[in-house]
């Protein structure tokens, strides 16, 4: 765990079982132009940057026909993050919620997911928008973005966290 | 690397790293109808299966508030996948294709993503529906769905990996 990492009230901790039951390897990093957290953007699409996933040149032929998807689901790890975190208090949030009802990066396994344009691939980088994260954070994971699996565009959170009949209410 | 892999022409490997960068911990079991995989629907929008999410009781309370969300993103580890595929050829598909134009279970980090409705949490259990995995697969990540940042209605993937400029080309 990083030092910079904020304990705030409200928050719920547990301890984390001793060894993994597995491992991932970094397969390349992620180029974005923010090199602190107070510099990143509140998410993917409050910005119009450009950014670089820079795979490793081992995973490049993996590369081949992702130009094809006009948008991408990018995996990365979240590596500065808390992982024994249950339940967290949001900045500007009264009271805390449990941390799988967050998208908030500490969490038992730091993996974020974000959701990019496509703009081109040139040999071992593919050149995407959307990202909101820190310039170096490690890559796991590129997949094609399918809109009949991946898109729900009726999709709704209720940040109350309470009412599942409450249909049409706002997010 | 599980038995039951079966390589086939198109494939191409590459010598993993010696080391893991870091690790995940298994948070819980997707608990679905299918043991087998021949059983697996081809996705899961082929289904109208209720499965469960069985978090770790160590976990449980980071299920707060999950209710609140319509739908949710599930991560899981595809246990039994080869890691090891930088090009492989998909079964009724000519020629071979990169690993991350696939949504194939076989990659470097074998994270699975479903995008599932939310149909209630009891406990550490939530019940779900759109996954087409194996009973007993691992749990990595529940995270909320938020059509703002997730759904891309339109965005396309070109089977042919070839054409950026294909602008309402047919999926």
């Amino acid at each position: 765990m990083d030092e910079d990492i904020e304990r705030r009230p409200g928050e719920e901790s547990v301890a984390l079982p001793e060894g993994y039951d597995a491992g991932v390897y970094f397969i390349g990093r992620v180029r974005t132009p923010w090199s602190r957290r107070a510099d990143c953007p509140k998410n993917g699409t409050q910005t119009e940057a450009v950014c670089t996933l820079e795979v490793d040149p081992l995973y490049a032929p993996a590369l081949q026909n992702v130009e094809g998807a006009s948008h991408l689901i990018v995996l990365y790890w979240m590596h500065r993050a808390a992982r024994d975190l249950v339940r967290q208090q949001p900045r500007h949030a009264s009271g805390s919620r449990g941390t799988f009802s967050l998208r908030s990066p500490a969490r038992p396994n730091p993996i974020a997911l974000a959701v990019v344009e496509c703009l081109g691939v040139e040999g071992n980088r593919v050149r995407v928008c959307g990202l909101d994260c820190l310039d170096g954070t490690p890559l796991l994971d590129i997949k094609p973005y399918y809109a009949s699996t991946d898109s729900r565009p009726g999709a709704r959170v209720d940040r109350a966290g309470t009412a599942k009949g409450a249909a049409g209410a706002a997010p």
